[in-house]
């Protein structure tokens, strides 16, 4: 390897070590950690992160990337690489841009800004108080757009952000996608609506033994290939995945006795994720080779295992005798297609993680309508709350009660972090199409699943997308191994299949 | 405060940080992370460790230290300090002389050297071979020699390493010590021994469920006064104590079904150690006034609530009853003076961490002559098996059935920790003079701990040495509580009374 690349790696591993670090001190914190501690737990990170991120924007690294790579231009200048060490370079140059294009006066007072405003949301929400947190708002607004004049982009204000958590999407590319979809949810919608069957949940809401919930989801996991001598599951008040190291990735669960699904499906979606982080390529730990491609791709991962494989008929063909047995005061006398009816049951809430496959995408394109509005300065944040409302009732024909069940509902915007919502969005999306390019390319892998075979499809998004790291980028990754672009037919196409059969329309 | 020790401070706290998040690393290893992440731990905590040895020798620091005391002498220069604040610079001062005396490149080989050894002695512990750990001993005991040149030491080079763990104490006011100590125990031990009465203990190793221990160990726990508002109890091989702030001290247990006294005097020991540490003084978080004084001091806190507190009939006269309502099966018919004798039973063990109070001591006699002779040169690594089973044999009356169990059973050797094995049996005689003392200064304590007040005791040891830190060194903290020296005397008259009675001698 070259003696400067050798030099560039060593740096970036710390640099990735001491984000690994501080990510213990967080899984600690929302798994284990006494609550009296929280204040001296939050000097913790913030050090750790602080010294990881000084070391990337330093001049000892700028010297280090500018050894082999023109940094004004991101050309790399040093000959004799392979083809993955060159893309190596471009992606570390690409975030490297990003984290030195803002001024270090300005990322401190961003920091402290929302650090202030998510403690403000928190009251603002509970107070059902919009206007607490709107000055907050203001403000962040505006520091995003100057961070996207700061970041540079081609049309729109909003690409600059959007480029943070998705790389090369744009702006235009989102509204084609989302203009084609929306007609066909608000129609979809509507006509579910009408055949809607009152208490299909039902069985879902029974009084279900928590240990036993959490021994049939370690099974799943076990049986997804979630490496346990090399992973952990434990209990959380929001779910989450993270890692430290391919060989340290962990996830956590939330149970309750009164409604199965929430365990259930939030277990296959952080199996679906911690999947991801464990194939990633360890000898190249520290470097983009050994990151996920994106957030929409990680969420392509995590949505395939929870919605397309098990909110499928043939995962349950499978697993449900064993649910069954597991729990058979409950669901001994539930048919199959009673159950398979009750996890995809649509209805619509205001709430956007209790939605379902068909309503989801619609609280996302709202909140993205919103964002840009906002960065292009068409709307005005005390504004929000009645166009928040307005256009749930435009796409699902519901209102909030209030503002705390409304616009205040997503932390998101008091982190700043605006242009993360479509993310979820696409993970969707990007999720149907790499597992239709996997029902096509393995022969009869709905019959291996209906089997018990989760090991199959599980090696193919293994070699296929896990350990590719960031040696692709996420349209890269769709065109070659789906033939074509991120689009929004195959997942109209699904829904209309899949909901016009469960509700006869 | 000046502003030079203000900036002072603020970088002390920083290198604290460190050692906290190193110390999380460190519990999260031993509780809950997956076993095939140990490499990728390891790197995390050798990086952050180093960082932070590496800005308490930096030239900096040194600067920062040089505005405030002077740096050959110690003598603090800064005027109009408060006594506290002079302090807290004498200890620095202390600490820094000891971490930058030695040179880094000999810093460096020495931890490459014990990491290696430590594994080493594993193995060497499984195959029972003395001989694959011995070149790895010889070269520390020569570079623990080296060490002991680069710090200094007014008598003897043994004085320099016990000062790493026991600041002040010499090798001369242990041998005095022990010299008193050890034919007093030599005596009694043989004493007890005649009147040995088989199966003592049997009431001990009847099968007792691991979820009642728990929370009986819990509840002594929080009677004791630990806040598990800032910490918490897990499991783990072997039990520990851990802080990362006073606002977050940890403890572990271990617990066998077939031994109550394992996790019932492991859990009293670890919670007097946690007792210390959450009542440190957090305002001075990151320097000297808010860490205890010794590893001795520690040991003592450990000692009086396992030993003096907690195999003493006071406590069981509150505590026995609710014991035997929590196992009815197996302990209904015992009685209180059949339960107390079979806790404070005698019996020589070949192993340290299972001795009794008697015996105990014998043990670190054994290892204080090995290391001190060893430093001396005056003995060869390769006649070590054979002086530890002579050893033994003259002090309990027993040889080792094999090396593993013999020189091979501790680890701290081949961690380089020559020096440290004192503290353990320092912890003994503090503990047993400030119990003394507070018996003397509070009045009716037992009877206090007998009606299930614990928290008397604890306030009187918060107030006069937890929250001290190290205003006061162990010297002074004896004298000024005790109103004498450390000494031997109680010791041997509170043994030979105890057991004299229980022993009928």
């Amino acid at each position: 390897m070259s003696r400067n690349l050798d030099i560039l790696i060593r740096e970036l591993r710390v640099i990735t070590q001491l984000r690994s670090v501080a990510a213990v001190l967080s899984w600690d914190q929302e798994t284990y950690m006494p609550p009296g501690s929280a204040r001296a737990r939050a000097d913790q990170i913030s050090l750790i992160m602080s010294m990881s991120h000084a070391r990337f924007i330093s001049t000892d690294f700028r010297r280090s990337l500018g050894t082999l790579i023109d940094l004004p231009t991101g050309k790399v200048s040093e000959d004799n690489l392979a083809p993955e060490e060159v893309r190596l370079l471009e992606m570390t140059w690409r975030d490297w841009r990003r984290a030195t294009a803002l001024p270090v006066e300005f990322v401190g007072e961003l920091t402290r800004l929302t650090a202030e405003a998510q403690h403000v949301w928190e009251q603002a929400r509970r107070r059902n108080d919009f206007g607490l947190l709107a000055p907050y708002l203001e403000k962040i607004i505006s520091m995003k757009r100057d961070e996207a004049d700061y970041l540079g982009y081609d049309e729109v204000p909003y690409d600059a952000l959007l480029d943070g958590y998705e790389p090369g999407l744009t702006t235009g590319q989102l509204q084609t996608l989302f203009n084609a979809l929306r007609p066909a949810l608000v129609d979809l919608m509507a006509r579910i609506k009408d055949q809607a069957v009152p208490d299909r949940r039902k069985v879902l809401t029974q009084d279900y033994n928590e240990t036993d919930q959490w021994e049939f989801g370690m099974g799943l996991l076990r049986d997804m290939g979630y490496d346990l001598t090399r992973g952990r599951q434990d209990r959380s008040a929001h779910p989450f995945t993270t890692n430290f190291h391919p060989s340290d990735v962990r996830i956590t669960t939330r149970l309750r006795h009164d409604d199965l699904a929430i365990g259930l499906f939030g277990t296959l979606h952080e199996g679906g994720h911690a999947l991801y982080e464990q194939a990633l390529d360890e000898n190249y730990f520290g470097t983009p080779l050994c990151e996920p491609v994106s957030l929409g791709i990680h969420e392509s991962q995590s949505r395939l295992w929870e919605n397309y494989v098990g909110r499928g008929r043939p995962f349950w063909k499978c697993y449900y005798p064993r649910l069954q047995e597991r729990f058979p005061g409950q669901l001994k006398n539930v048919s199959l297609e009673d159950f398979y009816a009750a996890i995809n049951t649509v209805a619509p809430s205001t709430i956007r993680t209790e939605s379902d496959e068909v309503t989801y995408n619609l609280h996302i394109m709202l909140r993205f309508e919103l964002e840009q509005a906002l960065i292009n300065d068409s709307v005005a944040v005390g504004d929000l709350p009645a166009l928040w409302n307005e256009g749930l009732e435009k796409y699902l024909g519901i209102r909030p009660e209030n503002d705390a069940e409304g616009v205040l509902q997503d932390i998101h915007w008091s982190m700043g972090a605006i242009g993360y919502f479509p993310t979820y969005g696409l993970g969707n999306r990007y999720g149907l199409q790499f597992y239709e390019a996997a029902k096509d390319q393995i022969p009869r892998l709905e019959d291996k699943i209906a089997g018990g075979d989760l090991g199959t499809l599980r090696e193919y998004l293994r070699e296929n997308i896990h350990r590719v790291g960031r040696a692709k980028t996420a349209n890269e990754l769709v065109r070659e191994l789906t033939g074509g672009p991120l689009s929004a037919k195959p997942f109209i196409n699904y829904l209309a299949q899949k909901y016009g059969e469960l509700y006869s329309i």
